[in-house]
């Protein structure tokens, strides 16, 4: 709490960066369309995030917020927001036990059910929801409890726990949650593919709007996000020079781009691997060599996840690397890395040289490689995370994903499938943003929209534009 | 004729460059998969159009050629393909009237109909057949004749002139040509939108493929194509130095993002106009200042339209420019340039330095501005077009697009819509190009696809991936 | 002290990025040529420095450091090396008095006077020696003490007190210290102009070898050092997003190109500052706008000095920025930031955000500024300085010359006046760098030296060659 | 000479990019200092050269022009030039023969001797007069005239019969030159090279400048020059995609630093090679990979000579080469490529594409390797070498390296040594290009100009700044 005040002066600092998020005040902070709606947040408790929260209070929602990621906590936005606007249950290196229970505390509003919105990042809010009613319909019909044992998954027996003991506080708590729920909007690509597989399943138990395909998330965030956030952790975790250097991106979609183009532009010489064909051309087309992570785990100094997928770095790829070649994920999840693999080779040394920043010696060679952030995102357990501007316009995203669930909760308009935002919307997120960096925008003619057959206020596009 | 020679060491030359075509002559060359088919193509008459040709011949077709530019034909290319390959109605420097009537010249094969297909860029063929038809209704209609006076467009007056003799020999040729007709696939984005408008008024006659929209051509040739062609255009007409210059880029989307990319690369200080907030949110993460025209016509030295609209620079707007400031499109028509206006302009002298290079003096300030390629594409007026190994992707995809079209000529696949490829296929066109580049792709294991729930053998991405 | 752990992680971290150091370690170490050397150093107390330290005592020499700056020190680099080689005088923060005090401490090395050699950046060390040999001699020809309050410069009053009390004690302290000196090798723009100007006043008591202008000094730690700090610093500080951000470099020098380059590759519009017209000329090749302070001062972002002048930006300028607008110096002294007129500007607010982060409050506006390590070297205050890999480059030259001074003591070699390190001793500085990147070098043949002049080994280009 | 007239439009276009040229005319023009005055030059007669002799011209000297290259001149320029202002001996396609046939023809002024100053690239004219006063000395002490077969060296069997013919009409030719000539200003490192040797040797006859090294020169013509007119020449060539190819660029001196920026910002993979560390570990920094010709050799796709030594690319090379690989050279003489290895070697054909680019066929492996210019420089074979701004640069310092050379013709101020301008003409020459490209200039005030200790209105820098 000693943290709240150099909180708020950041989270003030961040307010001139965050023109949709003020916008968004401003325009609708007087009509206070929130009045009565809970929202339960599940995503990274950073300054900019403390920026989201206190948006959607200024529209007159009720909060309640935890972190989804055990490192990304910033303790100060966390004092800042818990002493100032909502409850809070978040810290920097959580276990994934407390991790887990700050998620049911979040969404637990006391007796009178869950929450009426969740803000999702990766899904971690949405699952816990959706497995424990699975528990509880199980419950019913054979009495059977959650048995955590069931499952090799050691973050999986620590959902089953916490469920377990629910089922046994309240055999219908999470049915009261869905049942209250008005719906979801999801931040990432990661619980975005968890929700579109739940829809094809038929499981999906409350509308969901996909916020990261809106093109000011995918095509800003994810790429320039990453661009600043890549060198920005790399800097703060190893302060290695990263000019003449060889930097390996697995994985070149909008996030690889981003870090690719980072390393490039630091003056690294940058190679990518990737399995999408589309994707490799485009690399090659900026000067990139594309290979194999073999082809090139022993001469490379900075491996970088960003794919999305598990099993890209296999602890046996490690033990060929350089010594003090450094290893991180920019993706989602640890598995990317092969952690565990890593955590129990035979005879291997973890040196600690300060928190995020570990050198795991491997007692063969007596060489070590340093890994970031154990595994997961480094950007976020590293550095801190991606800037306010570029956040600003997923959060802005995501305030208007909100308020479209929230205004049509009685209207039907959404079922329980995943929706992305009107394009429309989209473009006014970028518009919001513009004023800031001094761009004028050019208006279209009545004749010239005509002739390009849009309307002149726009959207300007069809839906399939790739942007 | 006497170029032919000359063209064909060029076509030998760009055959190594365009890894795609020749992987389709090889694949399906031997089984002749076109044997009875008719082709006609409205494509600019290029020495990589001159490869797309001879593999289309290569697997069987029968091919009749014109261009789809007034400027853009080379002619060493039409001597060797007419000499060796297939029939070509297409000079450089054609008249207006010239141009329409090569067009109806490919279109017509003689007693039997027209083509079975069409490879069209633009939408020229397609609207000649389209009108065709319409007149032909109307005539029998009414019995009147399309009316080349009722139209203040120039161009469409020819049109109308050339429908009308045809009506008058055979009024039903536009419709014998409808029927046989199995599609047409269109290479670009004013073709497909003319095609969508079609679809949507219901007046579309037969079934097409955009070409345009696979990934492999829009993100490809539309930007890496004029990443490349912008600058070597700009060279060849006008030797200026680009570096310390301010170019103005009017349109930030696929093609002024490549234009943009490419003025940067070469020292140029880059403004941006836009329309679209996302596409100008865009131009400012990459350090692009994004203005409007006004703010920027008497500062700048070159001008580029990338827009697809009209009425980009004025001739109002050429009047304030600094002296010797080059105006360019790389963007679709002549009218992107307000031509008319500047050719009318009272007083206004005209000198050309070389063939598509011409300065316009104006009388008041005795001060002149560069207009290129008389305000048509630039980079085929004034230099050679795309490079062979980005049209090789866009050509590889009209390969295919014609292939499926043909193929499933009679299993009503394909209804009178306009369709794309499907994913597969497009990562398929780009896979064909990584080896020529050296690239080297990592298989996915079955647990990973499963974990990210794609297959193994692709495709990888949703439909709706950016890119 | 309890930091001496972590510090001496750092240090093992940083020997495997200074190849050219653990170079000299091998090949000079077993001979031990500083045996019986005195070397103190005045440059910042860093990890990378605490390599050189190390590297100076591996080769026989007995040190005794401070620092150059009084926020440069890394205080778990200054425990590691106090602990285990080294006296160190130096911590993070250090007041101007306290600042001084480590100064002269360095230099005492008790009863037989002075260092032998000393490593200077920015010459402070060198000043305080000619600044105290010339009181004495005052003092000697006419007894008068120096008077602190004969100057308002607020730093030299310290430095004349502290000689006051030095020449009570002992009156001829630094004329000991002269005499025993062998030389000094100074690392930075603003020393070496120092001396070349006590050179040709003939004030120079001692042999100098400039090291700031060895090509491998330069044209890498200035270039590309900061081409990597800058953004360090920056994202440290105020986590902002750089990209699609105003950026005003003053200055475009060795440093102000690195800057320059860091900020349009982050995504920054650049514009640059310049009085000299070749700079500013070969800014304009790059791009890059030159304008001055005045034309940009209210719509910039982010403002960087780095020219080694006084006043580039002044409290009339800040007054005139955009809120929250960033002001940072990466030049050398804080003098190039007017942190005296805005210190005392009536009714100015200053907020810390956190150490070397404040926000001043102008009480017109109520907007603020937001200046960095309270205007002295940013990249030192808000990060960590220079990264291992460029700094091993420059402190190999340190060493080298650091060698050339005490081999040739008694040789007559170097006189009171100011060397370069020959051309072939800077290629060897290179040339020790390159196997750490994967570089491998191309030979001569005899006939291709001949044919060009130069010996097959090297030095191969003139003395003027600019690189 | 029917190509004057469009040789007079691209004259006037030239004028307005090369506002150092146009201000010398303004600046100097009134007062004819030129007046009486005989000019030679032996440099490229292209467009920007055609400004240079009119503006010497325009200052009122008499001038003789021939080309350095027997590829660069274009017709255009030198008819528009033979008409209107100067005697030209030049034309596109020498023979070598013919070239050293120009060279004297542009030398011999008729009865009264030489030229009073030569504007020499390369040195040939320096040379060729050197040879002769050579031979004109043997043979009145020994009657022996001059033995093209003495050497094996092709060129220099013709620049011996030259001499001999000249010897027997006038015995005395090449030492009345000599006696006339009031000095050189050499262009280019080849050349300065050549003059700095003959210092060295004692036999140089006249003053020279070396306006290479004046930084206005050598790092703006070399390397933003190169970085221009290395993509322009590999397009008009070959019109290959550059992006994704894998370019070698031998040699990172500016030349070869201005064709790496252009392959790598036009998409390209490079790798360079070098012999000199230094230069080396810079390329290493921006990202490029340093290797030997023989690790990429068979890789690679484009190979470029910058080197200004022999023996770059042997046809042992070549024939490793991929398939349509491009070799070409852009450094200074045809030697760096062995194109008498390659047109000797058994069983080689040679496919001329187009002039200037040549397939060459090996018989073993039937596949070919495309030289350009025949291995001269590409960038005037192929396009139009420099473009005008850059040249611009270039040239002024010629105007004011002949202007110093001829106001201080009795003065004594220049001995038979090769001197370099004096940074303030240097400095002088930039300002006079700020201004077209819209750069303002900050000026110092007199209390910072004394706190750097330099002059208020410059120089700036020491004479050892590297830029």
């Amino acid at each position: 709490m000693s943290l709240a005040d150099f909180g708020r002066l950041e989270l003030e600092l961040a307010e001139v960066e965050m023109p949709g998020l003020m916008s968004c005040r401003t325009e609708f902070g007087p009509s206070q369309p929130f009045k009565g709606a809970r929202i339960t947040g599940s995503l990274h408790m950073t300054i900019q995030t403390g920026v989201l929260i206190e948006t959607l209070t200024a529209l007159g929602a009720e909060v309640r917020w935890c972190s989804c990621n055990i490192f990304s906590t910033q303790d100060h936005a966390a004092a800042a927001i818990a002493r100032d606007s909502a409850a809070v249950f978040a810290w920097k290196g959580e276990t994934l036990q407390e991790y887990w229970w700050c998620t049911e505390r979040a969404l637990d509003w006391g007796p009178g059910g869950g929450p009426d919105l969740i803000v999702d990042d990766g899904g971690d809010a949405t699952l816990l929801i959706h497995e424990g009613v699975k528990a509880e319909e199980e419950f019913e019909k054979t009495g059977k409890l959650p048995d955590p044992n069931s499952t090799d998954n050691a973050e999986f027996q620590i959902v089953l726990s916490i469920i377990k003991e629910g089922l046994q506080t309240d055999p219908k708590k999470y049915h009261k949650m869905k049942e209250r729920l008005v719906g979801v909007s999801e931040e990432t690509t990661t619980g975005v593919k968890r929700l579109y597989q739940m829809q094809a399943n038929g499981t999906l138990l409350f509308p969901a709007i996909n916020v990261n395909d809106s093109v000011t998330k995918s095509k800003f965030d994810n790429l320039y996000g990453c661009r600043h956030s890549l060198p920005d952790g790399l800097m703060r975790a190893t302060d290695v020079m990263i000019a003449g250097k060889v930097a390996v991106v697995c994985g070149y979609g909008d996030v690889g781009k981003g870090c690719a183009a980072a390393m490039k532009q630091a003056g690294a010489r940058v190679i990518v691997t990737e399995i999408d064909p589309i994707c490799a051309l485009q690399a090659t087309m900026e000067g990139l060599q594309v290979l194999t992570l073999e082809d090139v785990v022993s001469e490379a100094d900075i491996f970088v996840t960003t794919t999305g997928n598990k099993d890209i770095i296999m602890v046996s790829d490690m033990k060929k690397m350089k010594n003090n070649a450094i290893v991180c994920n920019i993706g989602h999840f640890d598995n990317e890395i092969d952690m565990l693999g890593l955590e129990t080779y035979p005879g291997v040394q973890r040196i600690t040289i300060k928190p995020q920043t570990d050198r795991w010696v491997f007692p063969e060679t007596k060489t070590g490689i340093i890994v970031l952030a154990e595994g997961r995102l480094m950007n976020l357990g590293c550095a801190t995370g991606h800037p306010s501007f570029v956040m600003s316009c997923s959060f802005t995203n995501q305030v208007i994903a909100q308020l479209e669930l929230w205004n049509e909760k009685n209207t039907g308009k959404y079922k329980k499938e995943v929706y992305v935002l009107p394009k429309h919307l989209d473009e006014k997120v970028a518009a919001l943003h513009l004023g800031k960096l001094g761009a004028k925008l050019t208006k279209l003619t009545k004749d010239q929209a005509d002739y390009i057959s849009v309307p002149v206020e726009g959207p300007y596009k069809p839906a399939h534009y790739r942007y």
